[in-house]
């Protein structure tokens, strides 16, 4: 199920517990998923990890969707499976519709097109665009 | 400057002038910037790229600059110079702050970082997480 | 199992069995893995890669669990399942404890994540940095 | 020189001076490289991202130099050219030889290779190889 | 089976089944692949993906096996596994046999590796290969 | 120029010297470009770099252009510069035309796209694509 394995609540140290009950709290949840189970196995990369995903993920100058759809576009553009999974539902349960959904997937299909246009055709950057 | 090089206006053929012009009142500028001078050495490239972009960057349910801020996050992700000198111009046309920015690509290198997490780790999807 | 099948041993031409066999021994293991089943179908692409694998994994400069590690590293980065399994397998076997993956893990994430933060603000390189 | 411009140390905030005198403190120099600079106009990426660094690439399980070539490994594999610059660079000041460099690129190599012709070839991951 | 469903032939839309019919007719084909069936609850995004594929992959300059090749070349690199699944099918189907199939990934291979040893090692791109 | 330097003809020991008049003989061409000039600082990597090139890049199954253009959709799609550049120059010279290039690049470009909307839709795998 995972490299080290995954540890279950009930078998956690107090200090792992101290963190999945932060991430329930502020998810508004009351489950866990995988990847933290398998992240406790280091408590310093779990802490370090959730700390700054939590603090990351909070609505700022960006709101929770918006966040979680940018958070999806990058998993999907890096095809790792879990994540998209798991982004999906996150930013579906942050108000994400199928039609967002949809609009989010064909801008990072066309994104990763014309990437690759502009490296293979070589393009230079223009004047304008350069940074100061 | 690319490949085969740029296409200037003045030098374009009637069909490729069709395009830049098209390119110019949709995004309501008076220039055209490299990447589609670089194309406008294949018609067929550079007419089914620009109507695929038009479409799929016009505002829905998604509004502009959230498109825009998508495609930089990919963009990022890719590491593409170009796209993301480009994007970063074009996004912030469509309203995004400095700090939009900078939350925007705190978000991107967080889920670069977890992509590696959950694929070095062999996390399994949770069952919640599953496509019907 | 894999596109073109898994040769195994028993079925295996004598040019095939020949590389098992230097696989076996040189790993000091009794099996042979699905990889080099699979790529048993092209003989030149077999006795090639597993020449360069033997050369490089070598100990020289860096040692055995060293290399092992960088493997796995890339592997992550790269999301390779494959890789990612069997690799940690043979780091695991090279020496490399739970701790050592664990820290490994988080090198591989932070670097994931800085990678972008670098090229999503266009960072210039040093001066001090730049090749002679 | 970056998409928001580099913050130098004499225009820097006390709270930023304080993040690059830790840096230089911890890393025993006395100059702050363009990533950091760059990163300066969003505080809280600034804290978070020196805070994971410094936590993540302390000796532990592995020593420093090991730390640092896997982060050069990662850097290569991704191809982002400000990052190996500097990574090469920091894992030098850690004790990486020539021989060393060249000995971790033939690996990073290699595993690029190998990682697609196990995708491409599609193998299966071996039973042996499977988590628990 | 997908984020939103597969929706059948038989549960399509007329517009739908008029993308399906294109489908079946210009690859003679009678039956329809999951990944339109996943495209099809986006019916903009159906429409613009058939299109631009049945006007790239027709026959040009490049024959119709080398450049399903090349779209397997390019799944095998982004080790996409229903892109390498389903294009290894269509290589096949026009004319591509095992030989070619293990001298593409061979060739697949050996970019993925000289791509990082070209990066890591820093090379400057020579006077002769700069663009115009 | 290079992370350790280029190492010229003339400076070259024997047996960097024997590979430079290799490879302009297999080439037919009478320079030697950076990528190797930086390769020679490791004798080792340089022979087997080389050796596997001219193994695996000969024609067979597949002629030599087709062989140069899978190089360099592999290359565009992971964006290293330096191999663009050279890869275009080496199919160019083995054949490829402008319109051929051209048809190559908006391959790479809609696999690109489409290897992205099957990972973000996780669409499953056919039965009838699977391996068996």
């Amino acid at each position: 199920m995972a490299t080290l394995g995954l540890i279950q609540y009930q078998n956690a140290s107090a200090e792992v517990r101290a963190v999945y009950d932060d991430i329930m709290a502020t998810r508004k949840t009351d489950w866990i998923n995988n990847f933290w189970k398998a992240l406790a196995h280091d408590l310093a990369t779990l802490r370090r990890t959730w700390r700054s995903i939590k603090e990351i993920m909070a609505p700022g100058a960006l709101d929770a969707v918006t966040k979680e759809m940018i958070y999806l576009a990058v998993s999907a553009t890096n095809q790792c499976g879990y994540c998209i999974a798991s982004h999906t539902a996150a930013a579906r349960k942050a108000g994400m519709t199928d039609t967002m959904l949809a609009e989010l997937l064909a801008v990072v299909g066309v994104a990763n097109e014309t990437n690759r246009l502009a490296s293979g055709y070589q393009v230079e950057i223009d004047e304008r665009f350069r940074t100061p």
